[in-house]
C-alpha cells in the first residue's frame, strides 16, 4: 500500500540548483525564483538555463540542462506544463534526482492536464524522479538558506516546519510570519502532490536529526504545521503523525467538506460518522492538533514556534483591566485550564509590591494606573510562584501605560523563568509597537485574551497527550484469523448477486455466524404456517422481517413486524407483510424472515465503514429511541484493535446503561466487547465491505445479540 | 422594582461642563479631561474649578463651585473621592443635576469606599442628581462634539453606542477603533454604577430620536454594544433590549460566571439551569446578540456600523485562492448561511470576463495571478446576481497582487450595490495597506475568512430574529390569580418552621394542589400496617419515602423504595426505611411517606429557580435515566407565559417521545401543558421560593402526576 521511502535530503538540501526558464523579464516567474535563490543567501552552485540569454541576473545561461557543466542536485522547471513534462528525460538522463515544478496546468486544469500529469508520473516512475508539484509554489529552507519559491518568503530563521497544498495560502502565511517575526525551518508547498506526497514530507521530517534551537525564545520543538485539502494515505499518515507527536506539536487546518460527506450517506453508520467526525477523530487519535480555521493555525504556529508546554494547567493572570481579566478567567475554564492558586508568601510579596487597592489574588489587577515598573514586580513574583504553570499578562493602553517599557520586561523575565508566557495587548495602533517589542523577544502575543487562553490551552492539551500516544497494532488473541473463517465468509460473499450492493439479512447473520457473534435463531419463512411453526419451535414472541436489496430503511418501509404473541397476531400481521411485498418493484427479490424477538434488553448500535481518508471506522453507541435522542456516537479509526473496542465502548453514553444504571442489574458487557471485537476482525480480515451496521443489538444481562445486520458492499 | 426613568440628556448633551479639579499637571485625571473636552470640538462653555490655580488651560479657575458665573448642566468631577462625595451637595445647590465622577475608592475599594459610596448614592436621592460613576472613565460623544473622558478616545463621528462596565476595556476598543477607523455617536462608562445604571442608558437611547446617519458607508442602524459585568434588573434591562433590538442590533459581552455558579447549586434544576445557560438563554429571548469574547465584539461592531443586513442567507465568495475558498465553504455551511447558486447568465459572464481556468461556479477563483481588474470583472457579475445576498472577498497577497487597488475597486463597487460586502485580506504586512483602503471605504475587513463568515451570520440571524420578537405579557387564561389560592399557599408556607429552608414532600404536594397539579394518593403513614392499608385503598404498586430537611438527594440516600406489591416486599423495605432514619442526625424532623406508584409514565423534570439577574427561569426536560444521558435540559425565562411553557414543551428532546415515537401511543400533551402553565403560575404569582424542582413529573396516556415536588424557600 505505501510506496518506497523516498530520499528527499537532497531535494531539500541541495548543494547545487539550476533553474529551467530562467528568466529576464522581472514579472516571470523565473526570473523572481532565480532572484530569490540568489538573495536568499544559498552557498552551493547555481545554474540557469535558458536557450535565449546569454545571463541573467549576472548568472550565465545554458542552452539546454545537459550541457551543465556539472549536475545539479535539484533542478527548478518554471516553464508551460507540456515543455516542462518533455524536459524530464534530459534532466534525468543528467543524472538530476530531484525536480521542483511550478508549471500549472495538469490534474487542475481539466482532461488534457491530467493525462499531461499521468506522464509526468510515469517519467518520475521510469527514472526514479523526486518532483514537488507540479502546480506548487516551490519551498523554502532556513537549513541551507534557500528560497526556491517565487513567492516573497522572508528569509528568518526558525523552528517551524511547514506543508501547504496550497500555494496561495502559503503566501498569506509568509505574509503573516514576516510581520509576526516568526521564523521557518523550512516551508514546502506540495502542489499537484503528482509524485511527492505529504506522507513523504513526513517522513522526511520523522528521520530528520533537529538539531537543538540555538536561538534564543524558540521553543525546544520542532513544530509542524500542515494545509492539507486531502490525503492519500490516511492510515500511513497517521502513523507517522503519531510518531512525530510524540516529540514534536503537529497541527493541521483541512477543509472539512461536510457537503460531500453528507451526499456520501448510505446508511445509518454513515450518517452518524460523517467525513468532518471521522477525520476529526483520526487526528485526535494520533495526537495531531486540528485547527478550527486559519486563525488557529496561526496561533498554533506562533506559539508552538515560541513556547514550551507548561508543566500543568494552573495559569496566573496578571492585567491592569479587570474586565479582560475576569473574561480570561472564564476562558480558561471553558478551555480546561485552571486559575492557579497563589501561595501566603506570593500573596505577601504582591500585597507588599502593589497598591493597597490591587487585586493580590489571581488574576492580579495591578491597575490601570500601572507603570511598567508595577508589571515588573507583579510579573516577577507570579513567575516566582511554584504553583503557576503558565502567565498570561494582559496590557490595555491607558493614557499612561508604558507599552514598549512592559513588553520589554516581559521578554527579560520570560527569559529568566522557565515557564510560558503568553501576552495579550488589547487595542490597536498604540499597542503595535508593544507587539513588535514582544515579537523581537519572542513572545507569543495575542489581540485577544481568549485566542491567548486558546492557544495555552492546546500546548497543555498536547502536553497530556503525547505522552499517552502508542502504536497500536491489530493482533486479535481470540484465534479469529484462521484463514478457514476468512475463506468460509468469502463464499457467502461470492453468492451475492453481481447486481446487489447490499447482502441480505440471512447472509449477513450467517458472515456473523462464522465470526462467533450471536444471533437470535431466525428462518426464512413462505406461508403463515411456516411462521407460525417457527415460533412454536423457538418461543414467542416472534419478529417478521421482510428483507430486500430494495428496502433500505426497515422500520420506516412497514418491513419489521414485532411482538407477535398469538395466531391471531400473526394473522393481522401477514395481511401487512403481503401489503408491503405488493408495494416492492415487480420482480424483486425478497425474503420473509422469522426471528425469535430478544425481551428486556438494551438496544445498541454498531457499524463500521470503510472511510475513502482513513480505512475502517468503527461507530459504537446507544440504539433505538436513545439514539435519536443522545446522538451517542462514538467512532475509533483503524486499526481497529481490540484495546480500541473497548475504549470505543467505554467512551460511549450507553456504558452508563450497560453498568446497570440506578440499582439495575448490569448487562452481559463482557459479551457485548467480545461482539465488538470480533465485529472489528471482521472488517480488517475482510475487506470487501463498505459499510456493516449491526442495528440493533440487543443486550440482555447474559448474551449479546446482533439481531439486524446490514452489510454493503464496496463497488466493484 | 424600576426606577423612574431619568432624563440624561441634558448629561449626554451638555450646553456647559465644569471640570472640578481641572489640573495644571498634565499627568493628572482634571488636566487631561478638560484638556479632551477642548479639544474634541466642545460648542459649549466650559468652566474649571481649582482653589489654587489662575488659569488652567487657558481656561479661568474658579476657587469653588457656587462662584461660577452660571449653572453648567454638567459637573465633571476629577478628585478623591471624599472631596468628591463632598461636594455633592454645594454642586446640587448650584442647581446642577449631572454629574460624571471619575474618583475611584468607593464601593471598589472595600469597606470604607462602601460607606462613602452609600453616601453618594444618599445624595443623589436627595437631590435628585445624575451621577455617571464613580470609577468611571466618563463618556465621549460625537452628537455634541465633547470627549469627557480621561482617555484617548477619538472624536470620529459614528453610528455605534456603546457602553462599558469596564474603563480599561473602554480604552482598548478606543485604541482600535481609532485604528479600524470606526466612528461612535456615545461611548458612555459606567464604572460603579452607584446611581446610573445600563437600564438608564437603554431607556435613554431607546427614547432617542436617531437621525439618519450622512455619513456616505455607514449601516442604516444606530447599533449597540455593551459591556456589562453585572445586569441590576435583568426582567426590565430584557424588555428594554428587546425593544431596542427589533430596530437596531444590540450585542453584548458578559463575562459568565461559571465558577460562581457552580458553587450556588442547591438542586437538579440549579445545575441544570446554570447562570451561564440562564444568561445565554435570556439574551436570545429578547433578541440580544451574545459575544463569546472580545473579538466577537470587535467583530460585531465593525460589521454593524459597516453594513446592513442581508436580505437572505445566500453567499458569493471571489478569491485568489483556493484554498481560503474551500475553508469559507465550510464555514457558511457551519454557521447556518449557504453558498449562493449562481444563475446560467452569471456563470456566462464570468466565463467570458475571467480566464478559462478560473473556477466560474461559486466560489469564485479569480486565480493566484489576478490583478484588480480581474477582481472588478468577478465582484461586478456576482454582485449584479439576484441570487446573491452577500458577498466576501478573499485576497491573498501572491507576488503581483494589487493589494491596495483591490480594496479601492471593492469599495467603489459595493457602494454601487445595496448588499453587504465583507472582506478577508489575509497575511500580514502586505496587506495592511490594503485593510486601510477598505476601512475608508467602511467594507468590513477581518483577518481570517471565517471570522469574516461568522460576522455576516450574527447579521443575517439578526435579520431573522429581530422580527419575531415580541412583547409577552404574563396573563394566565386558567383563573390561577385567585386571591384565595395565593393565601391557601401562604398559610402553607407559614407553617413552615423558620429554620427549615425546605418545604417537606407533603407541604409541597399541598401547595400543588391549591395549583390544581394532580399528585397521586399520599399520605403519611407512622406504622408498617398504615402504610398496608394505603396500599390496600389506593392499590398496588406503592412507594414509600423518608422525606425529611436533611436529605437532599433521596435516592442517593435511600430514602425512596418503590415496587411495594406484597407484605413480604413492605416488610424489607419497612427494616430498611427503619435503618435510613436512624442514620439521620438526632432529633431530625422525618415523616414516612406513602404514595400510590404511578406506572408505564414517561418520567420527566420540571423546574424554576429564581434567578438573580433575570427572575424566574423555567427549565423541563426528559428525566430518569434520560436527564443524565441526554442532558434534556432547556429553559424560559421570565416572564413565564403561556405561550412560553408551549414552546419550552416543544423545543425539549422529550417532546419527541411525548407526541409518541415509533408507533407508541401519545402521552397526555395537554395536561402535561397546562401543569406546566400552572406551575408557571405559581412562581410568578408567588415569590416566596428560591427553586422548586418537580422531579420527576410521570405523564401517562391519561394523566401528568407531580411525584415529587422539592420547594426550597429564598433566605429571609
Amino acid at each position: 500500500m505505501m510506496n518506497k521511502q523516498k530520499n528527499l535530503h537532497a531535494l531539500f538540501k541541495p548543494n547545487s540548483i539550476a533553474v529551467l526558464g530562467a528568466s529576464r523579464d522581472e514579472k516571470k516567474i523565473g526570473h523572481i525564483v532565480l532572484r530569490n535563490i540568489l538573495e536568499s543567501g544559498f552557498e552551493g552552485k547555481i545554474f540557469a538555463v535558458n536557450p535565449n540569454a546569454q545571463s541573467v541576473l549576472d548568472i550565465e545561461c545554458f542552452s539546454d540542462y545537459v550541457s551543465l557543466p556539472e549536475t545539479p542536485d535539484l533542478a527548478v522547471v518554471a516553464l508551460p506544463a507540456a515543455v516542462a513534462v518533455s524536459l524530464l528525460e534530459s534532466i534525468a538522463q543528467k543524472g538530476t534526482k530531484n525536480i521542483v515544478m511550478f508549471s500549472a496546468g495538469f490534474k487542475e486544469a481539466g482532461l488534457a492536464g491530467a493525462a499531461l500529469e499521468a506522464d509526468l508520473q510515469a517519467a518520475a516512475k521510469k527514472y526514479d524522479l523526486n518532483i514537488l508539484g507540479p502546480n506548487c509554489l516551490g519551498f523554502a529552507s532556513t537549513l541551507c538558506n534557500v528560497n526556491a519559491t517565487f513567492s516573497q518568503a522572508e528569509n528568518r530563521a526558525g523552528n517551524l516546519r511547514f506543508m501547504s497544498q496550497s500555494g496561495a495560502l502559503a503566501s498569506g502565511i509568509f505574509d503573516w510570519a514576516k510581520q509576526q517575526q516568526i521564523g521557518f525551518s523550512e516551508f514546502i508547498t506540495l502542489g499537484n502532490k503528482a509524485v511527492i506526497h505529504e506522507n513523504d514530507i513526513l517522513e522526511y521530517w520523522l528521520n530528520q536529526k533537529t538539531k537543538n534551537n540555538t536561538e534564543v525564545g524558540l521553543s525546544n520543538y520542532q513544530p509542524i504545521g500542515m494545509y492539507l485539502e486531502s490525503i492519500s494515505e490516511g492510515a500511513y499518515f497517521l502513523e507517522l503523525a503519531k510518531k512525530i507527536a510524540k516529540q514534536h506539536p503537529i497541527f493541521i487546518l483541512k477543509p472539512g467538506h461536510s457537503k460531500h460527506a453528507q451526499q456520501a450517506i448510505q446508511s445509518h453508520t454513515g450518517s452518524m460518522a460523517g467525513d468532518d467526525k471521522v477525520q476529526r477523530t483520526a487526528f485526535a487519535e494520533a495526537g495531531i492538533l486540528y485547527c478550527e480555521g486559519v486563525e488557529d493555525m496561526f496561533d498554533m504556529a506562533k506559539i508552538f514556534s515560541w513556547e514550551n508546554a507548561p508543566r500543568g494547567p494552573r495559569v496566573a493572570i496578571v492585567s491592569n483591566a479587570g474586565g479582560p481579566a475576569v473574561l480570561s478567567t472564564d476562558a480558561l475554564e471553558k478551555e480546561g485550564l485552571q486559575l492557579a492558586v497563589l501561595s501566603k508568601k506570593t500573596i505577601a510579596k504582591l500585597e507588599e509590591n502593589l497598591p493597597r487597592a490591587a487585586n493580590v489574588l489571581n488574576p492580579v489587577d495591578v491597575l490601570g494606573d500601572a507603570l511598567s515598573a508595577r508589571y515588573h514586580e507583579a510579573i516577577e513574583d507570579v513567575l516566582a510562584e511554584k504553583t503557576v504553570d503558565a502567565l498570561l499578562v494582559i496590557v490595555t493602553p491607558q493614557i499612561m501605560t508604558e507599552i514598549e517599557d512592559t513588553a520589554e520586561l516581559i521578554g527579560t523575565l520570560s527569559a529568566k523563568y522557565a515557564k510560558p508566557v503568553v501576552c495579550s495587548f488589547m487595542g490597536g495602533s498604540a499597542i503595535e509597537a508593544g507587539e513588535h517589542v514582544l515579537n523581537k523577544y519572542k513572545i507569543p502575543s495575542f489581540r485577544f485574551p481568549e485566542r491567548a487562553v486558546k492557544a495555552l490551552s492546546v500546548m497543555w492539551h498536547w502536553q497530556q497527550r503525547r505522552h499517552t500516544l502508542s502504536i497500536e497494532n491489530t493482533k486479535y488473541t481470540l484465534g479469529l484469523f484462521a484463514k478457514s473463517k476468512i475463506h468460509k465468509i468469502e463464499k457467502i460473499i461470492q453468492t451475492v448477486k453481481t447486481e446487489n450492493k447490499v447482502l441480505s439479512l440471512i447472509e449477513a447473520e450467517d458472515v456473523l455466524k462464522v465470526c462467533g457473534i450471536k444471533t437470535p435463531p431466525s428462518e426464512a419463512v413462505r406461508t403463515m404456517s411456516e411462521a407460525w411453526q417457527f415460533g412454536q419451535k423457538h418461543g414467542l414472541p416472534f419478529v417478521l422481517k421482510v428483507s430486500s436489496p430494495m428496502l433500505i430503511h426497515k422500520t420506516e418501509a412497514q418491513a419489521v413486524f414485532t411482538n407477535i404473541y398469538t395466531e391471531a397476531d400473526l394473522k393481522k400481521i401477514w395481511a401487512r407483510i403481503v401489503a408491503t411485498v405488493k408495494k416492492l418493484p415487480k420482480n424483486s427479490d425478497y425474503v420473509v424472515q422469522a426471528q425469535k424477538q430478544i425481551e428486556s434488553g438494551l438496544e445498541l448500535i454498531a457499524g463500521i465503514k470503510n472511510d475513502a481518508n482513513f480505512g475502517n471506522v468503527m461507530m459504537f453507541g446507544a440504539g433505538g429511541i436513545l439514539a435519536e435522542l443522545i446522538g451517542d456516537s462514538n467512532l475509533v479509526i483503524a486499526p481497529i484493535t481490540e484495546k480500541n473496542c473497548v475504549s470505543l465502548l467505554e467512551k460511549s453514553k450507553a456504558f452508563t446503561l450497560l453498568r446497570g444504571f440506578r440499582g439495575h442489574k448490569p448487562y452481559a458487557i463482557k459479551k457485548l466487547v467480545s461482539m465488538l471485537i470480533k465485529f472489528g476482525w471482521l472488517a480488517e480480515a475482510v475487506p470487501y465491505f463498505n459499510e456493516m451496521t449491526i442495528n440493533p443489538i440487543i443486550v440482555t444481562a447474559t448474551e449479546a445479540w446482533a439481531v439486524d445486520p446490514r452489510f454493503i458492499l464496496k463497488q466493484k
